[in-house]
């Protein structure tokens, strides 16, 4: 141990190494429950990319595992400590690098939070769409390495979509770069792709270049009731149906609903069974929001109401970005992330439905409804070991509805510790195969955010 | 020789296995110019998974090579056989097996040709966007082998971007099924990207679930003539820097238009320098397509014609399709595919222009400009050796030139036989290891279109 920070320190400011187990055991976890996580020996805050090299090296030539963070607000157990690693806090080197309007991307360090880059973004009349609940505090890194997505997903697409190459230290200290500035490239394999999403197990993202877009007109939201999930599920499918291509379209249960009213007064309609909430950011976006208005009242919603304005527009989002602290409010919460083909989407509300009533529990369900990507959040009373049990059986049986619905265990939160034998399961023995060469290859002496999605 | 086609008729019908010495050099090779191919050994038709399975394990156990190959429209020998090779011709599995209009996606067997997936698609008001200019003929799964991009790109993207998962045969005959049928999952390292643009060098891809969008309307376009390739770049630069977003922006130098002129009189302006020709698809196209004709003639242009009708779009995009077989009409040709980030965009066309005046040769480009993505078409006379040696010097130097602009060596041809070297210096040293190691992992004994690409 004392050899492991002797070392680190000689290519290390002194204060980028943490040994003090206080300060260590606080950056052992993220924000998954479920999810075991051990005592690092030791956290390091590299503010360049040669001290990451420089920490890389040092972990292959002692062999000691290490664990990539950012801010540490991942779902799955991703960036969770064990026991005797390296810490790797990329929270330090958090300067975006460069914003080019014309090539329309930027080239930023892995700790530059969203919000910031977003913000940035918006100087220039560009976007970086990628925006996951933690917008505020997530790191572009901590995106890149789960995949995440968001709220916007339905028109813009996964953080995948986005990144267009990137910096990475190999577990042997090697820096790799992967593909380009260009606004196209097919040059050799897809390893920026390969990287997206490999949640710290391949190697250490240190510089991203990422694309943007021209920034949308503000969203027009439409809110719709129905009187079950089944019929917003069939509005969901015909509006996709029809062609169009709304800039979000979020689905809150009636539990949900609930709880945020409980939370805020924010004006959601107390008895409502099913929230459709739908927008669009585009030039039509106001006839393409009257054709939906029209679409839901087909399909037999109880009450339509399109915002009358950009203020009531916002009121709708925000009250949907409070739907999960609003259940967190209920008690112990675990979210699931399972994507189905929207098609199915209903069958999926309906099997969570039954899952809730066969366990005794509050499931509350946000959807990213036109992605068919399904958020069930599990209240539950941690103190109560049986309860816990029964939390943790629902859970699992979600991740079973969803396979079997023929969707995927992790739409936009990744694997981590969480849903590893549920990812084993999605692949099947090639697949499975195949992933741990490949971890092999980047990785032989398995040393890289070791346990995590293989 | 015979052991290997005794084995190979024990798992396909007689007609799919072809030894004949004519029919076999016939698919020797793609379309593609200073690329070598050698002489099959057999080619084979395989109607289903499981004869592509038996194919790949009689290879594995004869250590015979593979050459997977689509309608041999590529531009890189990624296709060209080598030899005592098995060609694997995956024509014959033509069958669009779904497409479904609410998961906007469609299930389709490799030899599917782009147009009649294009064609089916819109019959449910879908469209598959991804359109190279061999659309009529090239097949899916030499789309997804190759990367494929098209006029299309600087909206729509590449192929990548429309593969949501594959199933594909590995070189041991072990059946892969990578990726999804939902909008969203990030469950495992992105098999499904590292294998679009393989060629063919890591697995047989033989069914594929593709994303669909819905169809655009039909573009309007715009033709702006320039007194040189500067202006019209700076116009090019400055309608990305305000924000649109143009469903197609091609730029023709004045060799490609007076060419075009020549092969048919499609009304192109016979003095122009440059052309530049711009569409929107949206609902505002014709305020976006008012903006951009301001902005040409700030930025120089001598003459700005907006299509009066969805007609006169029509015929400047037939104009724009007819630049490479009117190129093809000067001389045996050679066409290069470098991208360059779009702010380079006036460097590498002054530079295209300087090396076709050291060689002494004809060399007209058309740009996809708004990815930046030129196609320098080297012309030359293949009967005089010493031209045809400064044709390939030029086409080294061009691609050179991209390299040092921050370009890559292919934005949407591939790799193959043709750019191999230049792969490897696009790399580096750390990437091409990485890679090696990759191919590696899918092909052991080097058996998967051996020579292409790494």
């Amino acid at each position: 141990m004392s050899d492991l920070v002797d070392r680190l320190v000689q290519g290390l400011p002194e204060d980028a190494v943490v040994v003090d187990p206080d300060v260590t055991a606080a950056y052992a976890r993220d924000m998954a429950g479920f999810c075991a996580a051990g005592a690092p020996a030791v956290l390091v805050f590299p503010r360049d990319v040669e001290q990451v090299r420089h920490v890389l090296r040092t972990a292959t030539a002692l062999r000691v595992p290490v664990v990539p963070q950012g801010a540490r607000t991942g779902l799955s157990g991703g960036a969770n400590a064990v026991d005797g690693c390296i810490v790797l806090s990329l929270v330090k080197m958090d300067q975006i690098l460069e914003i080019d309007p014309v090539d329309r991307l930027a080239v930023v360090e892995p700790g530059v939070v969203n919000a910031v880059l977003s913000r940035a973004a918006g100087e220039y009349g560009l976007a970086y769409p990628p925006d996951p609940s933690s917008w505020e505090s997530c790191t572009i890194g901590g995106n890149i390495a789960t995949g995440a997505g968001g709220l916007c997903c339905v028109k813009y697409g996964v953080t995948g979509e986005y990144v267009l190459g990137l910096d990475v230290v190999l577990a042997d200290g090697r820096l790799l770069r992967t593909g380009r500035r260009t606004a196209k490239g097919v040059a050799g394999y897809d390893l920026t792709r390969l990287l997206v999403g490999s949640e710290g197990t391949l190697g250490v993202v240190v510089q991203a270049t990422l694309a943007l877009r021209p920034e949308p007109a503000p969203p027009l939201v439409l809110a719709a009731e129905f009187a079950g999930t089944d019929a917003a599920c069939a509005a969901v499918c015909e509006v996709m149906a029809r062609g169009f291509t709304p800039s979000l379209m979020e689905l809150m249960d009636a539990t949900t609903v609930r709880a945020v009213n409980e939370m805020a007064a924010m004006g959601l309609p107390a008895s409502t069974q099913a929230l459709l909430l739908v927008a669009f950011d585009g030039p039509a976006q106001e006839a393409e929001l009257a054709a939906v208005a029209e679409i839901c009242r087909t399909a037999g919603a109880t009450e339509v109401v399109p915002a009358e304005d950009r203020a009531e527009s916002d009121l709708l989002l925000q009250a949907r970005r409070l739907a999960l602290p609003a259940l967190d409010r209920l008690g112990t919460t675990m979210i699931d992330d399972v994507a189905v083909p929207r098609s199915r989407l209903a069958q999926m509300l309906r099997g969570v439905a039954e899952i809730a009533e066969r366990g005794g529990l509050t499931i509350g369900v946000v959807s990213h409804a036109g992605d068919g990507n399904t958020h069930p959040v599990v209240v539950f009373d941690a103190t109560d070991p049986q309860e816990t049990a029964r939390a943790e059986q629902s859970f699992e049986e979600i991740m079973a509805l969803g396979l079997e619905l023929g969707g995927t265990v992790t739409g936009e939160h990744g694997i981590g510790l969480l849903k590893r034998d549920w990812l084993a399961r999605e692949l099947g023995p090639v697949g499975l195969a195949v992933q741990r060469q490949i971890k092999s290859v980047f990785d032989p002496l398995g040393i890289m955010n070791p346990g995590k999605t293989l």
